[in-house]
C-alpha cells in the first residue's frame, strides 16, 4: 500500500485520512481500544473539526477528544476511543475534517453515553454489562450484571494484609510472639466519571486502605475502570502509593477481589478456571463428577468437563446421582507463582482441612474464572503475572452460596514485603567526605534517610470479563492472551513523521546505505539483547520488572545487581528515548512491549508521587529508591510523552507527568549539590533562587511546561508563561547553556546567573551528564512546538553554541569561551548534538564531525564486535549469553544518537 | 566380555569370581560405596569363606559381611564396601574363597579400622578427614578436621521449627495473635558405631527435637552418617517419624545445620557457592571486588573468582584497598525452592536490613559450599532437592567468625506444612454403611481417625564434603552429580539369576520371539511412561517425590489425584515388583533410579513406624496417610528385598523390614475386616486367633520372617519357627490357600481355619486381590530357600493348587471344591501363577493356558494401541501426553507377569 496515512492532500483541504493499525496484527478480541494521532501543525483548528472512523466502508463509533495543541489553537494530537466489535478490521481511518461553519466541537454519539451518574453511585451500561461503582464505602464496584440479566458479580473491593514485623530467627530483637496481623480494605474517597462517555467510560475511584475499625487509613490508592460501548470486558488500572517508611509495616498482600453468586448454581455445575502456560488451563467443576468408580453418563461428564449444564441429574446413572453426598466439593482454589519460573496449584474442602496439591507448572497466563453454567461468572485477569511475581490466584467459597475471586498483586504466600534498605550505612552516615569517598568503589551515592520507600508507587493492570454463562476454556485463553497483550491501534511512523507532532530528530528506518545498514542491524543488536537479558537475567518481579541493570561484571559473568550505583538502570542515560524513538521510527511491536514495561516500571517505583522529594526519582542503585541523589532526571516526562501521546492520553501517565509541574519546590528542599558545595560559595536555598543544571533540571521541567501547555492542562497558561520567561533567561546568561548551572526562580521559571558567577561574566560549566537526559530532544520539541518566530532572541544560538562547542576543539572552546571545557566524554552520545545542529545550519562539515565523533571518540567503536558469548557450566548458575562489553549507558547512547544521526545527517554518512 | 561374572568353575572349585559394574558407568568422584552379591546355596560356608576385591591387577581394600545365609550356613548375600579412590575402576571383581582350613570369618584389615570410641564420643578418621560424634547433647557432629589439620565445620545439628496454628483470613476460628512460633533442635539419645569400621564406619546417631528450654522432645529422629576409607566426604541419612496429631502443631522448617569456622578469614578470601541448574552454581565472594568502580587488579579479580587466596591487599590498587570498608559483605545467603520449577536466590548484609535479590532459575541442584580461600569449608548437598520443594539453602553469618549451611527438607519460606485431613468426613462418620456407600463413588475408604499421619516418616539423604581449600566450581558440579546421583555397583543380571537367591521368577530380557519382543516393548513402554508422567504432572514434593497416581480421568485429561482411592498409588497391586525385577533382569539404570524413588517414599511415609498402626501401610488415596485401610500389603518387605540385598543391607531399609514382624499384634488391634463382617460370625479378636487374609497378610509376614531368618537378625530362629509352623498349618487346612481367610496364632504364626469353618470342612474364599501383593513372589523364594526337602508336607501341593485353580475353569473349580470361585479378575496379572505351576509341574499345557489368560482375559489386551496422545490447548493447564488406557494396577500387573510369564513359560510363547 503506498504512503497509508500520508495526507489525501495536504495544504489545499480541510480533510485529512489516517491509517491506524493494530501492533501485533488484528487481535481474536476486541473490547474497545484508545489511541492517538498526530496532527499537522495549523491544519485542523481544534474548534471546528469533526472525527470520523471507518473500517472499509463501515462507519464505526468514535469517541475523539484533544491530547494536545499548537500554539496556535490547532489540534496537535487527538485521542480516539473505538467500542467493542465481534469483527476486527486490519486497519481502521480516522478521518479528520474541517470545516468553517462546523459549531459542534466533534461529533458525538447522540445518546447521552454509556455512563449515568445516580447522586450515589455512577452505573455504565455498555450494552453487553451494566456495572455500578458506589461513591462511598469500601465497594468499588457494587453490581456486575449482564444483558441477560444475570447478576455476575458483587463487592469488588480491595485488600491489604500487613504484620508489624517480620520473624527472623537470626534475629533475637524481633519479638516474634508480639507480631501484629491486619486486614485493611480500601475505602472511597471519591468516585468520578469521566466528562465524555459516548464511546469509553471511565470511573476514577481514589481512597485510602483502612481497617474494618476505621483504622490506618493509608497507602492510597487510584483504581481507574475502563468501559467501552458493546464491551463485556473492564480494564482495571490500579495504583497504589506506599506512604510510610520502610520498618513502619510489612505488606504481606495486595488484593482485589470480587464476589460471584452462585446460589442459584448446583455445585456440578459451577465451574473453575486457571490460567496454566501459553493458554493453557486448569478446568474443574467445584463439584467433579468425572473420574469416579460410577459413571454419571458421558453426556454428564461431557457437559461439565466442557462449562455446559449437565443433563438434569434425575437423568443421571443412579449410580452417581444417589451418592453425589459423598463426592467432595472444592471450596477453595490457589494458585502461587512464588517465582518467574514455577507455580503451584492446590485447592481444599473447606476452612481447617489441608489444600491438595494440583500438578502445576512454570508460567501462569494469571486468570481466573468462577461461575457457573446457568448462573454466569466473572473472569479477572492480571496483565504480565509471573513477571510480577510473587503473585497468586485464589478462587474462594465456592461451595457456598457467595463465591469469590481475588488476584493478588502481592501474594500473601509470600514472605513479607521487605523495603528496608539493603544496608545499615556503612559507617558513612552523617559524614559527606565517606559518602563521597564511598561513591568512588561502589558508585553508590549514600545518604541516610534518602533510602525511603515513602512515597513510590505501584501500577497493575488488570481485565475483568463477564459471561452469562461459563465460557469455553478456548474462549478465556483468548481473553488471556488479551489481558497479556491489550491490543494497541497506532498509525504509520511515516505518518506521524510527516507531522512533526513528536520530535523532528528521528525518522523510519535508513538501510539506503552499508553503514547506515549497520547502524540499524546494532540498532537491532541492542534492542534485543536487552530483551533476552530479561528473560537470562529473570528482571522480573513486583518493583522490579520492566527495570534492567545498568553494568556489568565480567568477572562474574553477571550483571553488577548488588554493587551500588551498578544495579538496577532507573532510566540511566535515557535508555527510554532510544526504545521509544525507535518504536516511532519503526512501529516493532516487541519494542513497543518491553519500552511500555520499562515506563510503567520506571515512572511509578523510580519516582516519588507523595512527600518532600515528590516528582524527583531515585538515581541507579540495587535498591530502585536506595540511591541519595534524588532528581528529575529520572522522572522527567519527556520520557513518557512519546506513550502519553501515543496511548491517546494515558490518565495515569498524565497525571504523572504533570507531578513534574512542582519540582522547582521540590529543589529547594532538596539540594542536589548538598554534598559537592563549591569552594567560597554559601548557597541558601531559596524559592527564588534554586541552584539547578540546565541540562538535567532545567530540560526536566520544561518538559513538563511543554506537555502541560499542549494539552491546555489547568497550568497550561502559566506553563506557557514559563518556558518563554527560562527560555528568555537562559538566553540572557553570558554563555548560555554553557553555563551548566543557575539559579531557578520556582516562581516564574526565570533563570539567573549562578552563585558562582553572580555578575553573569560567564561561567563554564559543561558536563557529560547535561544533556544525556532528553535535554536535546526537549529543547528541539520546544522549538518545534514555538515555531521560529516566537523563540525568544538567542535562545536558538545558546543552544546552537552548546551542541557545537561541546564536540569541538579545545582550541575553539578556548576562542570561544576563554576556557577549554576540559576532558569530557560521552561524545558519542553527544555526536547527536553535533547532529543536530549540522541539520539546523545545513553545514555539511559539521555533519562529518558529528559521524567522527560517534564513530571515533568513546563508547561502542567501529571495533566492537557486535556478538554475545554463551556462557555455561559451573562459572555460571543457569547458562546465560553475555555481551560482556556493553553497559546500559552505552546502548542508550549508541541507540539514540545512532537513529538520530541517521535522521538528522544520514545524508553525510557516506560508507563508512 | 563372555558371561561375566559367571562361575568360574561352579561345582568342583571353592573360589568365584564376580564382576561387579557401575549403573550409570564409572563415576567422576568415588567417596566410597556399598553393595551386595548374592552366591549360590550350598557353596561357601560363611565361617570359612574370604572376600578379595580387585580392580584389573590391582588389590583393593575391601570390607565384607554377610547380608544372607542359605538354611545350611552357606552365604546367600553378601556386603562389601570399597573405600573412596583417586582412580575408579570401570569393573571391580569380588572374589570368594572358600577353604576348609580358614579360621578367620572374613579378611579384615591389619588396622583397628577408621573409628574410635572414646567414651564421651566417637572419632572416625577418613585418612582425608576427621569426625568427632559426640553421645549426647544437641550436636551431632562436634568437629570435621581435615587431614591437613584445618577444622573446617562444628556443631552440625538439627533444626526444627513449628507454629501452634495457621493464619487463614478465611476461618475465623484461629486466632491470630495467639499463634505460638517454636524452634526446636535434635538431642542426642544415642551414638553407636558400627562392629566393623575397617573400609567403612557407620554412625548411628538417635534422639528426639526439643526446644532449648527442653521441652517438647517430639518428632524422633535417627541420622547415619556413612564415611569410607580415604574419603572427604560423609554420606548422611536422615530420617524423622512424625508423631503428633494433624492439628497438634504445624511443621514450619526442618533442617539439619554445620557451622563453618571463618575467623582466620579475610572477608573478601571467603566464598560462598550455592548449586544452579544441571551443574551450574553460583559464584561469589562474602566481600566481592569484582565489578567495582576501580579494579583492584585482574590478578585480585580472578583469584577471587575462582575461590583462591587473592595476592596480598598491599598488592592491590589503593583505589580498591583504600575503601574496602565502603564495600557492602554479605552476611546471609538463601536459595528457595519452592516450586518444582523456579528457585529462587537472594542476600542480606545483615540482619535487620532487606534482603537483595539475585536472578535465579528453574531446578537447583541442591548444594551449598561456604569456606575460605585458605581455612577451607563445607559443602553439603541434599539428593533430590528441587523434587522434594519445598526446600532452601541458607548460608547465614558468613561474614562472622562463625558462618554457617543449612540445609532445609522443609524450607521455612514455604506455608506450614499441613496434615490435617482433606475433608470433614462428609457425613461418613460414625456409619460404616455411609462409608461403605461413599467407597462405591469415590473408592476411599474412609473412616475417622484413621487418616492421621501419626507415625509416618520421612526419608532423606545428603552428602557432606570438607576441604582444605575452596574448591573449583567444576569439582562442585562433580560433587552435584554424586549427591543426586550416588554412584552404585551391582552384578551382572545374569549372575544374579544364577544364583536363585532372589526369586527364580525372573531372567534376563528375551527377545527370541517376536511375541516375546512384543512384551519387552510393552515392559518398556510402561517403565518409560511412568517415568514421562512424573515430570509432565510434577510427581514431587516434600511427602509425594516417588509415588505416582492411580487411575486416569480420561474427561479431565488429568490423573485422579482428587478422587478418593484413584490418587497416590501406594503401591498399589505391587509395580513395586515390577520395577525392581526389571531392574533384577536388565540393569537398566533409570529403572532402578526410578524403583529406589518409590521405595524410598512408599516405605517411609505410607506406612507407619510408630504407634498402634505401627507395620502397616495405607491404602491408595488423595493422601499418603489418608485412607482407612491400613494393610500389610502397602509395608510388606517382598517390596524392598531386592534393594535391601542389592545394597549391600541398607540399614534404614533393615530397619523397616524388620517392622514387619509384630504386625500380627496389630491386626488384633486394627480389624481389617471391622466393616464387612461376615454375617452370622461374632468375631471377636484374640492373640491367638486374628483373622487374616492368606494371600495379603501372610505373605507379608512370612517375608518378613524369611528376612529376618535369612539374615540371621536378632529374631531368626523364632521367625524360621513360624515360616514352618505357619507352612505346615496352612498345609492343614482342608482347602489349602483356597481357603483365603483364616486364623493367626500371634504368639506362634500358627494359621487355623475361619471362623466361618470353624471344623476345617473346607470354605472355599478366592479374592482377586489375594495374590495381587507380592504373594507368589514371596511363597516361590519360601520354598527357594528351603529347598525341596524342607519343606512341610502339603504346603506346596496347596500352593500349586491355587495357582492352578484360579484361571481354572469353573468347572474344574467345582470338580475339586464343590463350588466354583465365581467371577474373578485380574487374571492377566494371576496368569503368573499358572505360569508358575506350569513350570514347577513342567506341564505344557499349562504353560500355553497362562499365556492364554495373559493376552486373552483382562487387563491390557492384544488389541491395546500402545501409543501416547498429546494434549494440549486450553484442554490442559500444560500440554501433557497421555495414555488414557491405562492405569497403575494394569501396568504393574502386565509388567510383573509380562517379565515372570516370560521365565517361566517364555519356551511355550510361539509367536503369538
Ligand atoms: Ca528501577
Ligand atoms: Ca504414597
Amino acid at each position: 500500500s503506498l504512503v497509508l496515512g500520508a495526507p489525501r492532500s495536504f495544504l489545499n483541504t480541510s480533510t485529512l485520512d489516517v491509517a491506524v493499525r493494530w501492533l501485533e496484527g488484528a487481535p481474536d478480541y476486541n473490547s474497545g481500544t484508545t489511541f492517538g494521532l498526530p496532527w499537522p501543525r495549523g491544519k485542523f483548528n481544534a474548534n471546528t473539526t469533526t472525527f470520523t472512523g471507518t473500517a472499509g466502508s463501515e462507519k464505526i463509533q468514535l469517541q475523539s477528544w484533544v491530547t494536545g495543541y499548537w500554539p496556535d489553537g490547532s489540534v496537535k494530537w487527538s485521542g480516539h476511543a473505538i467500542p467493542a466489535s465481534q469483527t476486527i478490521a486490519e486497519e481502521y481511518t480516522i478521518t479528520a475534517s474541517g470545516s468553517d461553519n462546523l459549531t459542534v466541537l466533534f461529533e458525538k454519539r447522540q445518546s447521552a453515553g454509556i455512563a449515568t451518574d445516580s447522586g450515589d453511585g455512577i452505573v455504565v451500561d455498555t450494552g453487553k454489562i451494566s456495572v455500578t461503582f458506589p461513591k462511598s464505602g469500601s465497594v468499588l464496584v457494587s453490581s456486575i450484571q449482564t444483558s441477560g440479566g444475570k447478576t455476575v458479580g458483587q463487592s469488588g473491593r480491595l485488600i491489604l494484609r500487613t504484620q508489624s514485623d517480620i520473624i527472623d530467627y537470626e534475629d533475637n530483637s524481633v519479638n516474634q510472639t508480639s507480631i501484629e496481623h491486619l486486614e485493611f480494605q480500601g475505602v472511597i474517597n471519591q468516585t468520578t466519571i469521566s466528562e465524555d462517555s459516548s464511546t469509553r467510560a471511565l470511573v476514577t475511584v481514589s481512597g485510602t486502605h483502612q481497617t474494618e475499625a476505621g483504622a490506618g487509613a493509608w497507602l492510597p490508592f487510584t483504581v481507574r475502570f475502563y468501559l467501552y460501548a458493546s464491551s463485556d470486558a473492564i480494564k482495571i488500572v490500579h495504583n497504589i502509593v506506599y506512604d510510610k517508611n520502610s520498618s513502619d509495616t510489612f505488606v504481606t498482600g495486595i488484593g482485589i477481589k470480587f464476589d460471584v453468586p452462585l446460589a442459584e448454581e448446583e455445585l456440578y455445575n459451577r465451574h473453575v478456571r486457571l490460567a496454566g502456560v501459553d493458554g493453557g488451563f486448569f478446568n474443574e467443576a467445584v463439584q467433579g463428577i468425572t473420574g469416579l468408580r460410577r459413571d454419571p453418563g458421558q453426556e454428564v461428564s461431557t457437559a461439565q468437563v466442557e462449562g455446559e449444564e449437565t443433563p438434569d441429574i434425575s437423568t443421571w446413572a443412579t449410580t452417581v446421582s444417589s451418592r453425589t453426598q459423598w463426592i467432595p466439593a472444592w471450596n477453595d482454589f490457589r494458585l502461587t507463582q512464588l517465582s518467574p519460573d514455577g507455580f503451584n496449584l492446590q485447592k481444599r474442602t473447606k476452612v481447617g482441612q489441608s489444600w491438595v496439591k494440583i500438578p502445576g507448572g512454570t508460567r501462569s497466563d494469571g486468570l481466573a474464572y468462577l461461575g457457573g453454567a446457568t448462573a454466569g461468572g466473572l473472569a479477572v485477569g492480571l496483565r504480565d503475572f509471573w513477571k510480577k511475581y510473587p503473585t497468586s490466584l485464589d478462587i474462594s467459597n465456592a461451595a457456598t452460596d457467595t463465591g469469590s475471586i481475588t488476584v493478588w498483586l502481592y501474594s500473601p504466600s509470600a514472605g513479607p514485603l521487605d523495603l528496608r534498605p539493603f544496608h545499615d550505612g556503612l559507617g558513612e552516615s552523617g559524614n559527606y567526605t565517606k559518602q563521597l569517598d564511598a561513591l568512588e568503589i561502589t558508585y553508590e551515592d549514600y545518604e541516610e534517610g534518602y533510602n525511603t520507600p515513602y512515597g513510590i508507587s505501584k501500577y497493575s493492570e488488570l481485565f475483568l470479563y463477564a459471561f452469562d454463562t461459563t465460557p469455553s476454556s478456548d474462549t478465556l485463553a483468548t481473553l488471556t492472551a488479551h489481558t497479556n497483550q491489550p491490543p494497541v491501534l497506532f498509525a504509520e511512523p511515516d505518518y506521524i513523521h510527516s507531522t512533526k507532532a513528536i520530535g523532528s530528530y528521528w525518522a523510519p528506518p535508513d538501510n539506503s546505505t552499508a553503514a547506515a545498514a549497520t547502524i540499524e542491524s546494532n540498532l537491532n543488536f541492542l534492542l534485543s539483547y536487552y530483551q533476552q537479558q530479561v528473560e537470562q537475567r529473570r528482571w522480573y518481579g513486583f518493583w522490579d520488572f520492566g527495570d534492567f541493570m545498568h553494568t556489568y561484571d565480567v568477572d562474574r559473568h553477571t550483571w553488577r545487581y548488588d554493587i551500588g550505583g551498578y544495579a538496577w538502570d532507573n532510566s540511566e542515560l535515557s535508555p527510554d528515548l532510544f526504545w521509544w524513538n525507535y518504536f516511532l521510527r519503526s512501529g516493532r511491536a516487541d519494542v513497543y512491549r518491553f519500552a511500555e514495561a520499562q515506563l510503567r516500571h520506571v515512572a511509578e517505583t523510580d519516582v516519588y508521587h507523595l512527600g518532600h522529594m515528590k516528582g524527583l526519582g531515585t538515581r541507579h542503585g540495587v535498591q530502585h529508591w536506595g540511591d541519595s541523589a534524588k532528581q528529575v532526571r529520572i522522572s522527567t516526562p519527556i520520557y513518557r510523552k512519546i506513550f502519553w501521546h501515543l496511548s491517546g492520553g494515558d490518565e495515569r501517565v498524565g497525571e504523572l507527568v504533570r507531578e513534574v509541574l512542582d519540582v522547582g519546590e521540590v529543589w529547594n528542599v532538596i539540594d542536589a549539590r548538598r554534598k559537592v558545595h563549591t569552594a567560597g560559595v554559601n548557597y541558601v536555598p531559596d524559592p527564588t533562587a534554586v541552584w539547578i543544571s540546565l541540562g538535567i533540571d532545567w530540560s526536566g521541567i520544561a518538559i513538563a511546561w511543554l506537555i502541560e501547555w499542549e494539552r491546555r492542562g489547568p497550568r497550561w497558561e502559566e506553563s506557557r508563561e514559563r518556558i518563554f520567561e527560562s527560555m528568555r533567561t537562559i538566553a540572557n546568561l553570558t554563555n548560555g547553556f554553557v553555563t551548566g548551572e543557575a539559579l531557578y526562580n520556582t516562581y516564574t521559571g526565570a533563570i539567573s546567573p549562578p552563585p558562582t558567577d553572580p555578575e553573569n561574566l560567564g561561567e563554564v560549566t559543561v558536563a557529560h551528564l547535561s544533556a544525556s537526559f532528553g535535554m536535546l530532544e526537549t529543547i528541539s520539541q520546544l522549538l518545534d512546538h514555538l515555531g521560529p518566530d516566537d523563540v525568544p532572541t538567542g535562545f536558538l544560538e545558546a543552544w546552537l553554541d552548546y551542541c557545537y562547542y561541546y564536540g569541538a576543539s579545545s582550541v575553539e572552546q578556548t576562542a570561544r569561551y576563554g576556557v577549554s571545557f576540559g576532558n569530557l566524554n560521552l561524545k558519542q552520545g553527544h555526536s547527536r548534538l553535533t547532529a543536530w545542529a549540522a541539520n539546523h545550519l545545513g553545514n555539511e562539515t559539521l555533519a562529518q564531525r558529528a559521524w567522527n565523533e560517534f564513530y571515533n571518540t568513546d563508547g561502542l567503536s567501529l571495533k566492537t564486535v557486535w556478538e554475545t558469548e554463551k556462557v555455561s557450566g559451573s562459572k555460571v548458575l543457569i547458562p546465560v549469553d553475555e555481551a560482556s562489553w556493553l553497559a546500559a549507558n552505552d546502548a542508550a547512547l549508541y541507540g539514540l544518537a545512532g537513529l538520530e544521526n541517521l535522521a538528522l545527517v544520514g545524508s553525510a554518512l557516506g560508507d563508512n
